[in-house]
């Protein structure tokens, strides 16, 4: 149970608040690179409450600058990108992406003002099919080549689903909450009732880029052996999961990435990875995206769908859940660890430190496999034989 | 003309406000029994500023709890019935109706947690097809057997209105408002122009379940014989009419019940009893409901339907209309009628007196028939035979 | 860059405020008089933040007049016009054009009540196919016979835009900022490049009805001559333009006028007039009108068409753009100059006096050409042989 102020403690997003500023430490991707054609080279995008566009211009460079342009406010998301960046419809300004301001037609040839003008710009990357852009302060931290994002022995591609209507911190409560897979995914919707009965143990380990989920499936619910699921949450945003994939003939290994939109709105991309004998997928590949629905109506979710299962539980948790009327029990254990991490990292940046997870090691960058193992699936070790794994201990 | 503080002492529902309290001592239909099957035997409803779900348990049992678990606050309404309650579709908490908690699933076996936890619950009963719930102190007073619910002598149906977009006194001082029927429903629309032309006489006479609306048209509109037309506002939120039936062959008697959803939006459920030789109603046959939508857009009204036009001229007064720019005339007798006795009740409330209408003896409660009479539709009596009618005296 | 309080006093609309009391001051367009039928004769419209209606009566008159009944606030959107007036649909009350109440039906034969109503009314006068309301102090002033209202010599039509959802200034800063033609409308969507380059000059030079902008093309763009094109800003919410038509062959002549709806929204009428031999348009000849939808969802514009370029750009600077974030240049001249002709009108209004543009003299009003030029499309003077223009010095 928190107080008013504690919970905005941690779930506000915006530059400036303390959740915010701590939010600013991480890239988060903001488009799908196949979501850019060359008709439609710019796209509008809100991140961390900051209304930007993304774009490639016809070098095929990105940007990531303010959606209003400097001059009089109108949207960028309506502009022209050229082989040097991009210019406003309204009265043809032109910005490069480091947010310097090229041209200014209307101003007379000798003039400096243009000089003067620095736009709102970010710096993005690109990594396995996603535009990652880093709000925060210089320098930028390393973008985590998480072994999803790398890997190159199988098929990749992502899903971006509707935007949810509640704060990012709901749905990452949910990556460290293990008794919701029986009973959301499990007896509500009546999926797959493998199990007899609810019987689990459940432990959280914290480790150096977040939060280990490890859940063991007693014999009283597989009727055998025990079975451990293992995966972590990838701290402040990412769940790294797998699943099966065909009727179980293979894994389905994905990143569940929650973009904070704005204290009320979450974006949520999911990379999928399915190692596969046949197809290699290097990192210069086109990703393919997929847009999915999850709701036909304000209250109306696609209940047969595993993610709007989800959404359903934590949009009507409310906008920001009011956090001093819930009951927590001993079942909360890891959404309690989590808060107490999400807290504390927050009092480091606002002591000046580095939080969680920052990588500045190219080293320890190359490929980062986090050992996620599924037993009752059939995956009792990750590591694909031919990838040079930088294996975490565990 | 009300100040804006009397105006938000007569309008308020919520819990804590004085109008929510008056109201919170009244029975409000919460759902009709004919919405619910075996697939959908959960719905979401907001009465009186709370958001809550009515449910049919396997049993066949009603319960009226809160939307929100108590545990992180997730939505009922997609949970799941058995044989002993409401389970929440998160983590599977399981309450019975009264609210206790009965399972939490995450939680140890020995742990007395769940007996800590109180779940918001309201007491519902069934009569003539509706659900009510009681959202007051105990002891809850007796559910009123008003005629239209219990008569079995002829035909019962529900009609179930789209929810209109105002505070519920505007349709209750509609009410009693006899002038309205002429000019809104006869003259706006041309609808039945029956009468020559507009000449009445009114009186409002105070009983003890309300007011008594008596409309009495004139020999200038009839052209014959005066007229009588007299029925109840059954304080706070009913209106018991009749209206002609198949062209005038028959009497469509009905209660009007809007139901405070929360300050700026009411449930209108209607309940038509049409009395008939050949068919008998028994008080446990199913009931049918019919949904009406009342609009086709924003500002656009069925305007060929006599609730359509009602609800037009509820809406364009305003979500709360502003009775501080209102003008009053010796033709709002009825209006200024009613406003005083919501006050006095509601002041009643406060002095921690029993309001109006109260029933708490049986034996009063078998049968109340409100003498309901239509001279012009030739309804002089409403009393059928072979029922035992409570008739009151007026 | 203005403050947050400098924006408000410019901008803001309704009554007692500094804006909304210099708006006031000129006469509005409600509607076109094509929209009025027999079946359909009132018509519901926002105007400086006031909700009224507009209506013909049998007698073919116009009334303009508070959408809400004085009575008890419902609407008279959904009332009935007859010889006299127009009446509530709620209870009968009835007013003429002035705001008189006619009758209360419900009200004693001898009550005196009615003569102590008095509606909101205000004057209204027709002029070019359009319905115009004046809802400042009395005496109104002489509405403006501009040339394209008044003109015979050809044909006129009118088309009425979807609202526009951001403040009428910025429509209006539109009118004065020539370098956008070029970017917007001809750079962004690619239309009808016949420029080589961006290569203007321009002259904003204030006169008895607003500010003459002069945009001088230069032969760097031309290829060859010079090029003016030149035309007014009728303040404070009128832009007189003309544009080729049929590719060339003729001039279509029009007003773009700004209704300012709220401090929010803005009504577009834009009315044409295409100078012809073949064709008369006498003052009483019917003006047909058409409805343009500007977008096809909340941030889909139709950006083939200019005037939803136009929207895009207001709509995407903000409800009521943000001045204190804006970057003005040398480019932005006119803008610069609207604001303190805006700024000394409404201070003038405060101080008493009467603001610029107000026409009184019947004499000056008999038919006001405008003067508009526009070198590069043919048009090298406006004044049509067979007028007797009231030609303006420039």
């Amino acid at each position: 149970m928190l107080t008013r102020e504690e919970n905005e403690f941690l779930t506000q997003v915006s530059r400036g608040t303390p959740g915010g500023e701590l939010l600013r430490r991480y890239w988060h991707p903001v488009a799908a690179a196949a979501e850019f054609t060359e008709e439609k080279p710019i796209k509008a995008v809100k991140i961390l409450g900051e209304e930007l566009v993304v774009y490639r211009d016809r070098n095929g460079r990105y940007g990531l600058v303010g959606e209003h342009c400097p001059h009089r406010s109108a949207s960028l998301a309506y502009g022209r990108v050229d082989e040097e960046g991009i210019r406003c419809p309204y009265h043809g300004w032109k910005f490069d992406c480091t947010g310097r301001c090229l041209e200014q037609p209307a101003e007379p040839a000798e003039s400096t003002f243009k000089d003067r003008i620095k736009h709102v710009a970010y710096p993005v990357e690109y990594l396995g099919g996603l535009i990652y852009g880093y709000l925060g302060p210089a320098p930028a931290p390393l973008l985590p080549r998480w072994d999803v994002l790398v890997w190159e022995h199988g098929k990749r591609w992502i899903v971006k689903e509707s935007i949810i209507d509640c704060n990012w911190l709901q749905p990452m409560e949910n990556s460290v909450d293990p008794s919701h897979l029986y009973w959301l995914h499990g007896d509500t919707e009546r999926l797959a009732p493998q199990m007899k009965t609810y019987a689990e143990k459940h432990d959280f380990i914290r480790f150096e880029y977040g939060i280990k989920k490890r859940r063991t499936t007693l014999p009283l619910a597989t009727g055998g052996e025990s079975a451990v699921d293992e995966h972590p949450l990838l701290f402040p945003t990412v769940l790294r999961h797998v699943a099966p994939y065909n009727e179980g003939s293979g894994h389905r290994h994905n990143l569940q990435i929650r973009v904070p939109v704005d204290d009320f709105h979450t974006q949520v991309f999911r990379v999928n990875f399915l190692p596969m004998e046949s197809e290699r997928s290097p990192a210069d590949a086109p990703v393919p995206v997929r847009f999915v629905q999850l709701k036909t109506g304000p209250r109306e979710y696609k209940m047969n769908m595993i993610p709007a299962q989800d959404s359903m539980a934590w949009e009507t948790q409310g906008r920001v859940t009011n956090r001093a009327q819930e009951h927590l029990g001993i079942g909360d254990e890891g959404v309690i660890a989590l808060r107490k991490l999400l807290r504390e990292q927050i009092e480091r940046v606002q002591q000046g430190l580095e939080p969680l997870g920052i990588i500045r090691d190219p080293e320890k960058n190359q490929l980062i496999d986090l050992g996620v193992i599924n037993e009752r699936i059939g995956l009792f070790s990750t590591a694909p034989s031919g990838e040079n794994p930088n294996r975490i201990a565990s």
